[in-house]
């Protein structure tokens, strides 16, 4: 069993058979296709208020052509410290935004409280010209540490930044797996709430390939447009990109394929903590975060168990990703395995 | 049949099949892969030397991240006025390049000629610190109008270079159909005369969406990764890039589908000349450029025939492009579909 | 006596003095002095309309900060081939431009045409997403070659302007020497006829180092202030760019001084004429530029006479350049002084 | 008195004599007249080794394209959360560094220490492409707190930075005020303990505008130049840059400014102490955080005296700043005209 990251796991079946439907006949270049021309449809019905789709290949190009457009390049993004724009995605903020700046905050659980952050901004004096001052606040939902952001919790973080006049968009390449375990509707995290750019997630949840930068702000599609073409993500087989996600969207199988990776997570908790394990946060979506020895961590490893250590969080500490294909019942299995 | 872009052809089904054949299982991501990790030896092996391979997923990706360790954010790329990088990748050059300007020269059929370049090179008075001065060459092949540079002709433009202390990159975005035009090896219009990367295009040639950034100086890796990194190109299940360009390489499908395509460019220009068209330049790949009159554009798009007019050629000029799947059959009984 | 260019002059007197003015007394930095204070309301004067004005040291940077707000990343700002910005201000314009595009034309003495300029605007048939799509025309008054756009040429380009949505930009490096050419009100041939935003050069005609960015179009401010910033230009001690900007407005020094230049460069052409010497182009700033034999040259440089070869304009070309304190007694007793 | 900024005093008249005894004749421009060509032998002179220097206008250019030869596009630059380079210069060093990214540490005093340091960079576990790797370090001598680095600490900082293998950067916009108050050897705290370019301030200490780049390291002289070029900083009338420099260093003018300022500074404690004011920091160059009661500020400002609050250090904190010409008895008699 591969918990090592949810990038391990292979395309779904659902998907790589939209993929073959397109490989019989040939179809318009560059998102004049007919598959492509059905993703604002598509996704304006799922989030029920009308949205412009901007699809890439990548998670980071999504977060990063997403933010390009609600940045200045003399401004700031304000995140949390542990997150995926600043810990992971190379100097691409600045890269994208032409030189914007990410301004890091604390806050538990790699979440950024709507308090913090209003000090935060309070406190940022500006010194006229020669500051960088924010312009955008930008939230991973679900975390880089496994946890959620429930509706009010954005609410007041969507609230703080009208307050202040900036922007929000939220980094959602696990937004699924947020989903089904807020058991709630899209758009009640989304705009509703005051995000104005969302990068949906379809890779790490079965996709060959694909996430959405979905436009609240319709008015920022020709930039995002024309930042992704100038970035090299344009595709001009774009109808692969299209199909995916088309596929991904119907019959809800983005939810299913999340709702059956959180509660392998779920299982998966109870499964370590049976032996002695424990989650450094109450788990909430795919991810699990767990401290244990390193006896327990080599019996896991000897019983063909893949994870990885995680610094970040402490020397005993390791990461459990479950995806849309994860075994349960191996997984409930676990103890037993590992005491024979 | 469609003839408005190599774009609109599907993929062909032996890289549809390596995409499946990499849906059953689990697979490190970022290029830790099995299949990731034989690209640099199935390159190397096909170019004759040790190369570096870097793939990502669209060609413009390929040009843009290749041409980037090529030039310093204060140097000029020369390229062909016509050339794609350009006319047809927005402001891309000078993004990935930090800024990096093309400056553009002309030729005969979308070729630059050495001595056209060397002269453009001795003419080009460097004002000191205040002029961008040349620091790379870049060149398409097959070219934007169908045409390719012979071994000799390249020998010649990287001997320039040299002399001029240039580098020299190679848009191959269609270099397999030069490769079966001229009946070489790969090696021979490459590194052999002084290529130093090349994107070598399988996209238009077959794949979903791959193009792999092929470095004959293998000291430009550490930078092409980073770029590629830092562009939100590099793909988490990185497996499916490999998976496409190993199924390429495998029996020479680059090379078969190459050879499909450019017959049936033959075989268009045959049906079309016999009916009063006229091919702009003698084609040699899979691009066909005619001049026709109204009357037969008219007649041909009456019999279901996809194409497109090309302006920068002239007022009654077209572009034809014939691909890994074009009905060779069937074009050859245009004049008989378009008589009766 | 120096010809080779206008920046070999030293600091006028009165500019001088101004600065020695401001050296015996504190003063708020970066521009809440009371001398950078009365920039605004000093050139809306001038100018007749309201503007602001924000100083930099240098012409390059005047005109890249001052283009910097006519042109988005993706954009193309089309330039006359000899154009300063194109030629001679390195990959400055996309570096302050995040990537934007510089676009030659071609027209007779460095002047660009309206109806040339239509025709290439029509002809650029843009490619959706994929080209570089003209935002700004940028025009230098008076040219690289010395000659002047009069009242009607630019009128001509500024309807050209807004018949293609273009923002208009003016590099007035010699702009004085233009305005003393032309014996116009500077908004004639400015805010009058479409200039969105004016270099105006003082450097090259008596001040130490200060080109003022004049924003016609005052919603420019917050982020030519933003881009002045982030490149390191704004001055601490701001008051000795306004100090001199002050001065040079004061009782029309500036245009005093470029009346001086170009009466010397009048003479300068009847004194060269007359020893067999021929101008390439009417001169009609401080600009000369003389075709003439190798004896003469070395005739000249005998004489203790400074001048520079031109090669653009052809391998007997030659470029003479008068200043404000260009010693016009001397150059008219030239042809003496040679025959002797 | 006004102590609100180094930046609020004139020019001294040694540096105002210099620019006006280069205001009678023509010299070439751009670096290549006398004064520029003495400035390469004058600073090696000062630091007792071979250096290339480069001047800017302003403090904030020397910083910018200083570090730009010091870091990639995919880097980091580590600095002290207080840096002026990541609190008062835009988004600056992401803009001339290609997008580098800007690392915060903390430290007491605006200090780096290099035990600090060195922990940093053993945490900052480096995750492959994805992250920033350090790859310099930039302190301020003497810092934005007013202390200064002794040689020790440097050396400390420099032993670091071979072991991870980082360039270092010494902002040095008071660097005349740290060695004044170290009574060292100008090389005992530059590139004897490791340091590769440092910015060396002119205008905070009687310059009208000047700093200067002084790269220890040679070979980074065409990259600082063409970077300077780009970024508009090349002064056509470059001599009046050199004038300031060569006017600066002779006599040490630059060492008896800094002292004078710096005695300044200390007589300004002990006036304000003595009236129940206390110092945040024990300053040591000519810069002085104060903490006091609102009454004393009031009789402060009652007195005419000008002072700027600092609430980065406490919300009853203050900067007094002092200059070349701060005048010392008045500042001794502080205590008697606010008691009266």
């Amino acid at each position: 069993m591969n918990f090592s990251s949810d990038n391990v796991s292979p395309i779904c079946p659902e998907i790589l058979n939209a993929i073959a439907a397109e490989s019989d006949h040939a179809a318009l270049p560059y998102g004049a296709d007919n598959q492509s021309q059905q993703l604002d449809a598509a996704f304006s019905k799922l989030f029920e208020t009308d949205v412009c789709v901007v699809p890439v290949a990548t998670g980071t190009a999504a977060n990063l052509i997403g933010l390009s457009g609600l940045v200045s390049p003399f401004g700031g993004v304000v995140c949390h410290h542990h997150a995926h724009i600043n810990m992971t995605e190379s100097t691409g903020v600045a890269f994208y935004g032409g030189g914007a700046k990410l301004l890091g905050i604390d806050g538990p659980s790699a979440k950024i409280d709507a308090h913090t952050l209003d000090a935060f901004l309070r406190a940022h004096s500006p010194n006229g010209m020669h500051s960088v001052d924010p312009e955008c606040v930008a939230i991973t939902q679900s975390t880089e540490f496994g946890t959620v952001y429930d509706t009010h919790e954005i609410n007041a973080i969507g609230s703080v930044c009208k307050n202040h006049d900036l922007r929000l968009f939220m980094d959602g390449a696990r937004f699924a797996n947020a989903v089904a375990a807020l058991n709630c509707h899209p758009a009640d995290i989304t705009w509703k709430v005051g995000v104005d750019v969302l990068s949906f997630g379809a890779t790490k949840n079965g996709a060959l390939a694909v996430d959405a930068i979905v436009l609240f702000d319709r008015e920022l599609r020709r930039h995002t447009e024309k930042s992704r073409k100038r970035g090299g993500h344009l595709f001009s087989k774009h109808r692969y990109l299209a199909a995916q996600l088309l596929a991904y969207l119907k019959d809800d199988l983005w939810l299913r394929n999340a709702r059956h990776a959180n509660e392998a997570a779920v299982a998966l908790q109870h499964s370590l903590e049976s032996i002695g394990a424990k989650a450094a946060f109450t788990p909430q979506g795919n991810e699990l975060f767990i401290h244990m020895t390193d006896e327990l961590a080599q019996s896991l490893r000897d019983a063909g168990i893949v994870f990885r250590p995680w610094a970040s969080i402490g020397p005993d500490a390791y990461r459990f990703v479950c995806t849309w294909n994860s075994p349960i019942d191996l997984i409930r299995n676990i103890p037993k395995s590992i005491r024979t």
